[in-house]
């Protein structure tokens, strides 16, 4: 995608939460939109999780300079412009969308937290002893299983656990 | 834990959110505390998730008959009192806690959300279509994943997808 | 159910919401679960509607004479009793529970609002013109379809259309 | 409609709740309006119902392919700009309008949920036992009631009963 | 009423909203309740406007000597008694029950501000100039209109205007 | 006013609730400003009570056909702009301005609910029942009543009463 | 007042934001009722500005054990019991109420800060430079000013300028 | 100032509350920077309070005719410009900025009422009965007090005592 | 203390945040009180830093054994009421007081985030890239510097640095 | 850099903080990224700490004339449009972004607060009596400690201890 092509095609059933992102975020996914690319060859190419890639579509994680030259070439956006907007200074502004959430697919996860977050606190703690998951060491993993009552989402969160220091 | 002792020992440094629940889960966790047994051990006793067998003692979940007998005989609370306050006419009003939530340990699954929900949402519709994963049909597991960097917290949320009825 | 031995069997598995309501809903509730009966049954004693029964029994609507007389009967719970409480002088502070709701029950309805509230306007408007579907002269019902997919909770709100007065 | 005709006659009356959704949804709504079809008639003509077509138009349904195709037709819309914006890589962001809502129409369904909600949970429960009624597996239909006393809004909602699983 | 019998009868479908109040609105409320008084009644025996002998009841206005001499008579509630807690010392604290309102009867005047308040400012800057209506000189009646169509709600409020003081 | 006067005089002192409205209503506001017109004198040239017509304006009222007629020659503004955005078409999307509200006039009425409000419910149970005022089939009038001391605004609500429906 | 009076004239009329304050505010307040002092007679008593005195009372300000000393003199309260409670180790936990207010006295003042605020911050500036008025180092004063046309309230702020520091 | 340089100076390090104006009060405070003029030079300038002319250029309070020809004058904004947007038809839409305060100026003076504003209603009771400060009828003042130790901000209210009216 | 004794002093002074937590935390509290200990001597007594200390005593930190053998020593608190309490299946439920805070002291340290966090998230960017400064492997000091114009409060706050993890 | 380059790169990777400011910042920042400045090194350039540097970008402190030259030449932006923008009238309206805040980085200081705000008050009164630490008279400092475990962040907060005045 060339940045002028780029202008005739704007915001093609943009997600709204990406709306209130820079526009580099708009051409990234203006060009996956236009070269009908889904996350996971995306990632594919550049190397990464799906989920991952996805997070970087919505400014939620930092590329590094090898992430950059490969999100180029698969997405034909040029190197300078996401060097200019997402290179070595930039750094995201993590959380997005409103919350709590309205989208349902949101929503259910934010469900789940609402229901079974506090137990798990309590397991967490029985397993492990005072500290907490971290959600900076962290990955995750989404897969689909299938199942001939219905297909199943299985997430994955999987983060370090920090032990609180006494001091 | 006969009901008498249960009052000598009243609400011994009982998690706050669950002071807004009914005596009953009280008496359910002072007997726990008393007999210093784990969720694991409990769960292993009443046939269940470790997860969510602590989602029970939070008023989170709806034991049946099995559950009542087996959780009455391993924490010495009578049948009859677990059948009057849990028993068939007893639905649990889910959601516990304040939200944002304001403990760490909750917070950071919370701050999860905030960060790779809506990356997560793309996942979903790129791997499944238009839907969500249900909150209902759904169960979830957390594992203790030894790593000499740090102990790793590794949880499993898993959902049958529900695909949207057009109509 | 006496009232004195109400006071031995205190709040069994009391849904939450109710314990914000004065003493005389839980008295209802109590007697409901000691005698097993269901609203459906309680419903058809009295001869309203399920869903509007329960609604008495949430604060949420003002049982008439004739309604106290049956529900008496039906729960043994003394005439003057609901009378002190419940009669004449007695008119109901309506709106239960916190919103947005936690419940995943109650929030599949709110979602729905989210979702199709505001296109439910337009077809209102398109179908009757300026003005409102009443919430006051207003019925509904609650029924249960038995479908081989899995069976279908089918909700039916009824209200008259008011039109918007110019003046 | 042709595109640039849509330029000369923006946002006719359009619905504030529209205004928020992206340049496509307005086109649709514009050309609904100077073509003076009601959502009944469209309806009919992409062969939906009634809400659900409304729900298309507030960025509130997915529509599929066939549907653009006729959407396309019925509201002279051009074919590509559709597939464009609201192809398949569309995905609503579901949830729309501010809540608690302002407008009395939106507001008395609202408030149909704050009074009789948690009382129908208590029937949903007796009925189906531990479970929701799904907002996704869902439908739903409105109709003009004639009665001399003030003709009526008859809505229903029909969604698949969701039993919790046990884990 | 003797404040002996005033225990055993206790908070007799008491309106929530009074329950935050001190214990003398709870005396004052039972007294009405037993004595099958209107505050149309109790109005004509203290020689004050229904409306505002209702806002006494609800803590929000402060009655004179004079006032609890009458109420006092008329309720049966020791003069003393009335003294001690509403007395000279005694100053409502004004503002009574959740807002937004969620009880369908105080939700009606308040979505009538919603729609209507900002364009009766309009009127007011133009009949009156810049400056306010006083809720505080400020009075009001409540009257019953009998129409074959059904009885309408009159609602009057009288403040005086004061104009907004340039320095 | 022609349009295209109208886009050299832009805003000229709009309040600030009306910028979130459509353009009309600029349009319309701006020639009411031009000509020097109170909305008592459109009021009368139109055959509307002045606060309707003012609510006319602030988009919380639906004009009909012969409003259009009225409004186009009162305020030269072309009969055809007015169809276009507010014909059969258009319904208000009701509820104007920012809640609690912060300016003074506004708030002196949301005040006067806070203390008065309940109080108002319980005058209205005992005068009429159970049930509502309507502020649907509602009117109202704001009328300047000179006093010596000082003069007086007095509003009035008249809204039909609505009857709870039992089922 | 002994401490055994004071169990019996429990909570005369006592302030609702006194009543999430500690018991020996009460007993305070109710001394101060009972001996029908004024907040300027115990002000004089003790030494203090009368406003600052409330300010005690309201357990927003930290008396001395001079100030103990002649409370306990001036409401016979026991010196011991107020020792006990505001001694040394009692620090204040400021801000009372509920924010915004509701009461229409703290009301005007809220509102006179969401006018003339930020006009005064660019005074304050103009003045000062850039730094702040001080809320610690800081006293005030309310005094009645007699008005032919109407008493007026003068209230003065009086903090300390402090100078933002570069760094 | 004409208004065609006042494109090329704009929004020079205008204070961000000001934004959300309309744009004539851009025009004055653009005008008051390039001249130099302190507000104290302006209130001179027409006559009025310091404060009140801050409170003027925040939209918070309205001007006369001859305040326009004196601002007009002083600051050299045209006339005509003045009368169209801040003329007779022209009422503050008073209340300005976010609330609670996060600018310090601004959130000191709300720190000061969340400490003192309870205890000042209760003198004010004390000294002048059941009412309240009005903030219509009110003016200030604010006055640098030299101290060696820092000089101080002495801040006036001074508003008229309003007697609450009996009914 | 026994725990006699500790029945007849209750509740001393009991900063208001400690009231919402259990018992024991009173308990610790008042022991302090009587015997006039700071949280330093307490520090000291303990092997523990002074802030972390308060932090104990807040419900704010979990101690271990060693802790809770040298608490009981330092404060005369039974060991066996520690360890039913707060031994080993205690967990603290972090986040005490409301936030955004009234009270100064803690207000100060919120707005010096308000103004100074976003510039701290850039420094700490640039000095050690994507990450966060950990709030568990963390601790804190507190130090009283002596300075002629005014002793400083000086405040540390240690956290490692966690990257994020790229996958 | 230049004014007119300036605009062919407008907002690089711009933080969403700062694009709620004026223009200016944007320009400042821009500037920063283009020569590849730290906030050390422009810090370095300017004479002030790293820390109140990067406030200075996020319009968090008034830049003096001193740091307007230096910012002028370590930036190559034009002095007069810093002055003009910046200068003697331009006083910070503090407080910036989202609170409570979403990014983690932000999140941790804020949680630190929300942890061990509470328990330092009290080490704050027990070390220096009744009052504040100073978030004016105020500096801080980043620093990064080296560490084999981890590298630490390492931040000082220290403020004027203000005393509570009596009056």
């Amino acid at each position: 995608m060339s940045s002028s092509s780029s202008s005739t095609v704007t915001a093609q059933g943009l997600p709204t939460v990406l709306s209130d992102l820079p526009p580099i975020f708009t051409a990234l996914y203006q060009s996956k939109v236009t070269k009908k690319l889904s996350f996971e060859q995306i990632a594919s190419a550049i190397g990464r999780n799906e989920w991952y890639t996805a997070a970087i579509f919505y400014g939620q994680a930092k590329p590094d300079k090898d992430d950059l030259d490969k999100l180029s070439k698969a997405l034909d956006v040029p190197r300078e412009e996401l060097e200019t907007n997402l290179g070595e200074h930039f750094y995201p502004n993590r959380g997005v969308g409103e919350w709590p959430p309205k989208d349902p697919v949101v929503y259910r996860l934010y469900e789940a937290l609402l229901v079974y977050a506090h137990p798990l606190k309590a397991i967490i703690h029985e397993k492990f002893g005072d500290g907490i998951m971290s959600a900076i060491d962290f990955y995750g993993d989404v897969e689909k299983v299938p199942d001939p009552k219905g297909d199943r989402v299985k997430i994955t969160f999987n983060g370090k656990f920090l032990p609180y220091k006494r001091w």
